[in-house]
């Protein structure tokens, strides 16, 4: 039901969020996320050019969440890279029909509609500070080898 | 969030059912549903194979509904083209995590279990019965240059 690239966006936005601000280079978010390499960077350049993420070059670049999860909803991550179209009118254009939607599309859009009403209510934090018996950061798994400079955030 | 095909078959499928059993050849049913004749036999192809339709060569042959419309589900018609896939486990594959979904794909598949159970709760004779300003025939329309023998059929 979701494009490949909406969930890969999905992943990489929950697991920087998990990264507290740390910045995260390209090679620990692939493995973190299991994106490969190549996706990952045309899925960070959506997310950037959307305002989703900064990236900064350098020696202790890396990519950093740009929003707050708290109000970063699933909904603006998919919308973001592969959006959740709506019915709006007929999609047989029909002329007769206008801006009118028959009995199928109607019920159609009600389901999508459910699908966006689901993911607009769910914002990045609401999963970090999820009870589910898994870690509430990235996905299913701590992050991998996000060592020295973690640990330096996490004193700071 | 619906595939062309899905849409295409649920066009198909409503068109067929406004034709209470009166056989439709493809030109027909390609004009009424605006479902290009190539996909169309692909389409109907999937539904015969399925159990929905039933195809008969010959001068008065043409294609039928081959199950009651009362029964028939959305979410059938839309399984049996391009099945709606519910996330039953991790889609990291990690083995830690087993079955048990993490916050974000058990958050991702409530949104696809809503959209599945609008699909289960309406059949094809909802659609048609609707009350709905639009003619619940076809899809928005009547069905275009159904001509003498659909007459016949209504004369019966």
């Amino acid at each position: 039901m979701f494009s490949q690239t909406s969930e890969y966006a999905l992943r990489v936005i929950v697991y920087l969020a998990g990264c507290n601000g740390e910045p995260a280079t390209n090679r620990i978010i692939a493995a973190g996320t299991l994106v490969p390499q190549g996706y990952l960077a045309k899925v960070l350049q959506t997310l950037s050019r959307a305002g989703m993420v900064k990236s900064q070059r350098g020696l202790h670049g890396g990519t950093v969440l740009a929003r707050d999860p708290h109000t970063l909803t699933l909904f603006d991550v998919v919308q973001a890279v592969d959006p959740i179209r709506r019915i709006e009118s007929c999609p047989l254009a029909l002329l007769a029909h206008g801006k009118q939607l028959c009995p199928l599309h109607t019920r159609l859009d009600q389901a999508i509609g459910g699908i966006e009403k689901i993911l607009r209510n769910s914002t990045i934090a609401d999963l970090m500070e999820s009870k589910s018996k898994h870690r509430p950061l990235a996905l299913c798994e701590p992050p991998p080898k996000l060592p020295k400079r973690k640990a330096r955030t996490t004193a700071r």
